[in-house]
């Protein structure tokens, strides 16, 4: 079956002549254009479907701010000050209520981050969100995929595997007290994107993306781009303070193969590790040490004891994934 | 009930500080950015639902062509040069012959324009493309909706009414001939967008738009955002070579009120009529003079006697429209 990255592979990446305007094309969390020699744009576009990444019920106010934070998210995830973005709206009614929800949502979040609404397209239709940020930064100052370097530490932001959890249980895999689940849907309908992080680690970290499908997956995106392997302490991943309380399997699966995280996975070399630490102080983010970047291909799980892992969990893809 | 133009202003429109960065927002064919003072950067998004834009069945590389083709339209009505764009698609399934006629479609299109697939989203769902689009342009050369003034010339570009024609035929409200179907299928199917053209009009033309709602309606759009009226010779509007077979009420409906026209409209000083035929000439593209800007609000038709003439045609609008 043809995977989410083979189908953008195959059918819609192109070869084009080197040209110092456009430094990234697809592959990372942004592309960059560089329209002046001293200004890069990063920009990043998501397409959410009801359904499909909401329950068509889902909270108009909440889905309004889910919306433009997975774009700020990765624009976090390049470390570029956010500027503006475009809506496209398909919508199956123009209801009064559910719009005033949703823009609500979507501006509040937007003026926090000072990201101007510049334009962007309405239209009748099954409920789909298509958001289109933009973002700035000086050339060569991006966090690239490609970047991670051989003895570079794995850092994570704040905690992971309290949206899967939400998820688990409104799916009833799992049970879970009303105040733990509603406290874990938190992080599934109102992530976090970690704007000031990512600028504070601007000429400090080597390489970044947002973890939205699972660290597993996501973390093998840089090490495949920057072709180089990890090991992984996977009892050292910050579980959720909800998934926290819940038994190692499920604390591993989740940490390690949740989606919906919206957190930063990124790298740094060791001597940065004091810098590092200033630039989560500086953001107000949590940051956890929870590896290395290594010469040999491939993702090495060990425990606390230091022992090898192996777990069989996989990343969630679109069109691989039931 | 709420119109598209109500809904985005009552829900979306904010009311941001002045600032050279952000020179236009919400309202016209583009935004602009100008992320360098030399530099400005028109951006627009569309989204096309399966069903509502297209039909489900609909060819997949002719949709290609047309997702684009219709935001490459309103980089033209801007005068700004195709830089790049990015893609976001929900798809039903990944099927490879669809994907790849697809592809074909739009990255010729793309390449034709010099314009590069930067990035985006795929996902499973609904059939849904949305495209947004970057294009550059020096400063304070935009052709903006609010720029005509008093004693403009009106013109046209190509020719009106054969994509409405041809929907007409599918609906089974008009009866064409095979052959006749099939010609003015094409100008539904797939539209030019007037990228030359647009640049050629640069310090030519005052005001500018795309049609794809039908003229009446969009020429509107120019008067209430300069705060003027016309007056407009119907039978002058130049009519699509299988639409000009048809008798004269249709001629008149289609050309007014029709819809997915993708050519330009556009008001230019009377001192600029030899320019603005040189810039037709240069750009490949029939011109037609159809009308002028005047003081009094509203818009006037007349017939070639000059007689007025009233028509009660209503514009496209995707939430109070049937």
């Amino acid at each position: 079956m043809l995977s989410e990255f083979d189908l953008i592979k195959q059918y819609f990446v192109q070869d084009y002549p080197e040209n110092p305007r456009f430094p990234l094309g697809i592959g990372d969390d942004c592309a960059l254009l560089q329209p002046h020699p001293n200004r890069q744009m990063a920009i990043s576009s998501d397409m959410l479907v009801s359904g499909r990444h909401f329950f068509p019920d889902a909270d108009p106010t909440m889905l309004g701010h889910k919306c433009l934070a997975v774009n700020l998210s990765d624009l976090a995830a390049m470390a570029a000050k956010p500027l503006a973005f475009t809506l496209a709206l398909s919508l199956p009614e123009a209801n009064r209520a559910w719009l005033s929800a949703f823009s609500a949502g979507l501006l509040n979040l937007a003026r926090e981050h000072d990201c101007r609404l510049i334009g962007g397209d309405t239209t009748k239709g099954p409920l789909t969100i298509c958001i289109t940020i933009f973002g700035e930064l000086p050339p060569a100052s991006a966090l690239r995929r490609d970047a991670a370097q051989v003895g570079d530490d794995i850092w994570i932001s704040g905690n992971l595997g309290d949206a899967r959890l939400a998820l688990a249980a409104y799916n009833n895999e799992v049970s879970l007290s009303a105040a733990a689940h509603q406290q874990a849907a938190i992080r599934m309908h109102q992530p976090t994107p970690r704007i000031a992080l990512g600028i504070a680690l601007r000429g400090i970290a080597h390489a970044a993306l947002d973890i939205s499908d699972g660290l597993m997956g996501d973390l093998g995106h840089i090490l495949n781009a920057s072709q180089v392997g990890a090991c992984l302490h996977v009892d050292r991943l910050p579980a959720g303070p909800v998934l926290g309380l819940e038994n190692q399997a499920l604390r591993r699966e989740f940490t390690l193969a949740g989606g919906d995280d919206y957190e930063l996975c990124f790298t740094a070399p060791v001597s940065q590790r004091a810098a590092v630490l200033a630039a989560g102080v500086a953001s107000q983010t949590e940051l956890t040490r929870v590896g290395r970047i290594e010469q040999a291909s491939g993702l090495r799980l060990i425990d606390e004891s230091g022992a090898a892992i192996v777990l069989d969990l996989k990343s969630f893809d679109h069109f691989t994934s039931p």
